[in-house]
Parts: C-alpha cells; structure tokens; sequence
C-alpha cells in the first residue's frame, strides 16, 4: 500500500480507516449477503443508515430541536438554483455577498432565477493583500429575504472571522468547512454543503434547515428540489444516492469516534497555523490574505519565481505530496487540509517546501 | 462470502466481478496512492473514466455520430423536471403517454411547470389483463413539441412492443431497460436513465440527446440542468459524482466483455420467458398483464392466496433469493432482472416457487 498525502480541494483525501471499512465490508454488507451498494432504499438496513447519519451529524454540530437535517442529490451548485426557487418568488430580493468565485456563481443563478437578487461585491483589497469587507461598511437590501454568504471560499482562500449579524435569515455554503469546527446552528435559516470535502464523496449534499424556511412549493421549482416535499419524506423522495449516503454516515461515525469537533478544530487550526507561519516568515513563498481573513482549509500560496511551480508539483508528487495545483481559474498552489489531513502531513509539506525553496532561490 | 440473487427493482444487484474489483482498486487506484473517491474531476485519471464511459455507451448501443452521451447528477426523476424546462418554452406543449407509475409521475412534474402539456392515458384493461394502448388510440397533440413515453414501467411491469413512430422527437425514460438490449438509438429526440439498474450505484444519470435539442437556455432553468451548458463541459460543469461514473464505467466494460448488447438480450429474454411461462401454466402464481405488454425485466405476479405474502418473502430470503416483495404501491411479489442476474437465478427462483405452490394450494 502507497498511500499518498492528497492536497486535493475535493473530491478530498478521505480517512485511510474509512476506505478500509467500505472495502471489507462491500461485498456483503453485514452478513446481508449483498453490497451496500445493491441494498434498496427502502429497506431496513437503509433506514439505519439515514437515521445514523442524521443523529451522528445532529450532534456533532449540536443542532437545535427547530432544524432539519437533509441530503439531497447533487453538488452545492444545485442548491445555487434551489435556494432561490424555495426561499423567494418573483419580485422578492436577497442579499449575497461575494467574496470569491463559489459565491458569485450563487449570486449569479440567484439572480438570474429572482432578478429582485442583489450581488453585492464583499471582497476588498487593502495594501494589496485580499480581505472580507466588514457588513456594515455594505449596502445591505431592508428588503432581503435573506443574506447569503460562502464562510470559506475554497479557491481564493478567504473566510469570514465570524457569522453576519443581521435580523433576516442567513444562508451559508458551509462546503469546504462543514464539519471542521463547532458552529452555532441557531445563527442560520440555512446551511449546506456538498459531500466531497468532509462528509465523504461527491454527489449528495447536506442541508441544515430551519423550520420556517420549509416553504410552499413555488410553481417554477422542480419538486425534487422543494425542501419541504423532501423534508417530509426525508431525503427519499425518489431513490436516493445510498453509497454516498452510506459514505456519510461513515464520516460521521468516525468523527465522533475521534473526538467530535473540538478534536478537528483544534487539529485543522493548528495545522493552518503552521503552515501560514511558515509562509509568512519564508521569502520564496506568500500568501496574499489579510489575516484576520484566512481559510484555514484552503491555503493557496505562490512562488516568488512563478516559473518555478511545474518543478514544484513534480518534486512535491515525488515526495508524495499531491495535488496541490492551484485553482485553473488563478493559478499558483493551493494546500487545502481538512479532516482527513493527518498532522504529520503538514510538517512533511513544509520540509519539503523549504527544501525547494533553498534550491531555487535566486 | 454469501452472495445472494437479489430480485430488488434498484438499487439492483451488480455483477460479482465488478464489485471485487472495485474492492481490489478502492484504497490505491491504479498505483496512483489515492482512491478512486479520492481522486480529482479535473484530473488526467478522471479523464480517462469519462472519455471510457461514453466511448462504451457509444459502442455498446451503435450511437449515431449525432448524439451526445452525458451523466448529471441525481436520477431519472430530475429529469422529470429537467426535460420540460429544457425543451418547452411557456404555452409549449408535449404529449405524455401514461402506462404506470414512473410516466404518471413524469406527466404530472411537466404540467406543473409547463401547463399546456398533454398528459395521455396509455394504459388499457381488456379482459382483465392491462396493457399499453395502441399510439393509433390516442388522442395526441398536432402542436406538441415532443412525445414523452416509458419504454418499460418498473412497478407494473407494462412494457412497449415498439418505439412509438411518430413525426416528432421521442423522448424515452429508459430507467429499468438501459443497455438491456439493442436499441435504434437514432429513432429517438432523447433518452435519459438512473443509473442504479444496469449502470452501476444510485445518484446519476446517463442522458443521450440528440444535437438539435440542446436548447438554448430558459430563464427558469437552474444552470445545472441544462443539457447545452452540461454538454459543452462533458458533464463537469460542476463535481460530478465520480464515484458513481466509475461504476458505470467498470459496468460498460464488464457489459462490452460479456459480449455487448446481443448476449445480454439474449440472456434477459430467456430469462423472463422462463419464468412468464412458469407462471403462466401455475394455478398458484398470476401475471395480469398482455402477452405483448409484458416487461421482460420487472415481472410482477401475484400469489392466489394473498394471505401467504408473507411466509412467501420469507421462505424465498431462506433460499437466497431477497427483495421479491412488490412496490408498496400495489402489493404482490416483484422479480425485477437486469444484466447482472445470473441465469441460475430463474430456476432457483421457479424451484423454490413451485415447491411453495405445492406446498400451499388449498
């Protein structure tokens, strides 16, 4: 076996012990005689699963009694479409601050679904290095539905110090830090986030509901995405995608086995904080956040002689550390870490860094 | 091991070797040290999944050059909304032919979003025995832009001799008869399945269309469902689900190795014949629909003591054979058989049927 440190943004490396559990157990699930895989969806062994996962993530991020916790298919980029098709009708608005490029695509369905939807830039540059705008210097809608934000950006990096403040519901795509640290639930109307980080494989999404927000059925809103139609028949409206849901429950289960969110917000803290401190101190290496703005899942990060950065994938795979291309659409590196990232992996990342970098300083 | 013959209508059984092998692959892909639910979309090993996938689907149902094979998320049910929100602006209509659960579904999800639509009764009684009524029967739409049809109805088991000759484009839901045998791709407008019968694991589905009808985009369709935009991205538009596809790409392969599209016609024909003409001559066991309607993949019957259901399913689980029990929604006892049940499989299941006959014939 030649398991590798994966820096991949998602479909994200996965703990080595819950892809050897999936592997012994996935020729027959149980002593069931058949594959996890195979199972109906609505068979027993199936309900114990969806109940597993919905409690495992219930207290994990100890939600509130007036929450739903769903799956439904598809990525987060569906839920850019469902959002609005559930939360608003035609004339309503809604607030979304963009700080990156996973919330301006969301802005851009929003409004091109609800054109009332107002896309208000959230990102500012100070002193060249990139930043979260604070919400009272925006020009927040009183009329907003809702306020719709990405608390971490996974291509540009940036992240938002704390959860807006504001008397309407907010709605998050928590995609890339779900799971990495206790949130208060009861600060949201909304939060979701595809599987493919955290939560295990990517074509299923969670979504964490208010009560409230389990609207009518708009007459443009496929019925598969209406909440309330899926709340109510809890993710198995039609056949749901079992594996990945299986996958989830599995995550969950070994996230509490680990020590619940404490263990991972300490552990992904202290490996982003690492890994930014040798950034900041190094010459060959920078990252152009603003501190108080940093993911601390995805870091990207630049050369300081861009020319460089085909020899540096191909000396980081050698030593096996990979994936950690940057985003295509802005280049340099990234290392996102999430639950999965062993401790060790960070300290291998930095030595081999700044091997590279005493090599290739000019 | 204790594998089983799974009779359930999907998620379905898979074939033995394709299972192993995703077990043998799941920790360390291909030497590349990252699993295959690990790996990137945007990645040369994706690539090649994707580029395999479709060249197979293309090869194994003869694919006029005119066609395009793509994967979305979600199941056929999403494309239940999909298709209307694709294909009909608003004041277009489509005709719907109704022959069970799966098109009654279809119809009412495209008349709620496009209300001109057409939603046909297709299904007749004669003599006690249903059956799909002949297209010359039915009071179709001069103007609709498509006719909406399921070629095999998973729950009552009513099939279509024929695909239905008509002017305009054919729209099929071939959910439960995909690469079941071969078929004139070129006499349809689109073809869209769940993935969770002959294609692998639940959460995707393949979609053939023809060029001609990637329309342009409507302003209430979400992005995401869009077949112009997902075709000009190959089906990665956003994270698919890459689990699922590389299941449909190992399940392609296992169906090209087997002997394609002739070997597995054969062997599904075979099999519902065996066991149509079992129940058919049984005074205990009763099909009620027309000879010529008859799906040779999803065959219902009925017990003439309903009482007996019960110890029926039970004494069938003891003999291996699981997930005999119809759809909640009419009762009875279903065998549903796709490319992955082996031959066996129907004289272990007669055996054990007529000795339970035997046993119980009051």
């Amino acid at each position: 076996m030649n398991r590798l440190f994966n820096f991949s943004a998602g479909p994200a490396m996965l703990p080595a012990e819950v892809i050897s559990t999936i592997q012994s157990e996935l020729l027959d699930y149980k002593g069931t005689g058949v594959s996890i895989m195979e199972m109906g969806h609505r068979t027993p062994i199936f309900d114990e699963i969806v109940d597993r996962t919905e409690s495992n993530i219930k207290q994990l991020l100890d939600i509130p009694d007036n929450y739903h916790v769903l799956f439904m298919h598809g990525g987060a980029s569906h839920q850019f479409a469902a959002i609005p098709l559930n939360l608003l009708e035609q004339g309503d608005s809604a607030d979304y601050l963009v700080t990156g490029t996973w919330s301006e695509k969301a802005g851009a369905e929003a409004k091109r679904l609800r054109p009332e939807v107002n896309v208000i830039n959230a990102e500012s540059l100070i002193e060249g290095k990139r930043g979260v705008t604070k919400l009272s210097e925006l020009n927040l809608n009183p009329n907003a539905k809702y306020l719709y934000y990405t608390p971490n950006e996974t291509i540009g990096g940036l992240a938002f110090e704390s959860i807006p403040n504001v008397a309407i519901p907010v709605v998050a795509d928590y995609t890339s830090a779900i799971l990495s640290e206790p949130v208060d639930v009861s600060k949201f109307g909304l939060i979701f986030a595809g599987a493919q980080k955290n939560l295990g494989i990517a074509g299923i999404s969670l979504i964490i509901i208010r009560d409230d927000l389990l609207k009518d059925l708009n007459s443009d809103l496929p019925i598969l995405w209406h909440y309330k139609s899926m709340n109510a028949e809890r993710g198995l409206y039609n056949t749901p995608a079992t594996f990945a849901w299986y996958v989830a429950r599995l995550m969950t289960d070994w996230m509490l086995e680990k020590g619940g969110m404490s263990y991972f917000a300490k552990k992904n803290g202290d490996n982003a904080a690492r890994l930014y401190q040798y950034i900041d101190q190094s010459q060959f290496y920078s990252n152009d956040v603003q501190i108080e703005s940093r993911s601390k899942l995805n870091i990207p990060f630049l050369l300081s002689d861009e020319s460089k950065n085909d020899l540096f994938l191909k000396q980081a795979e050698s030593n096996g550390l990979v994936a950690l291309k940057g985003h295509r659409s802005v280049g340099g590196m990234r290392a996102s870490m999430y639950n999965a990232m062993p401790k060790d992996a960070v300290e291998k990342l930095i030595s081999f860094m700044d091997t590279f970098a005493n090599n290739n300083l000019s």
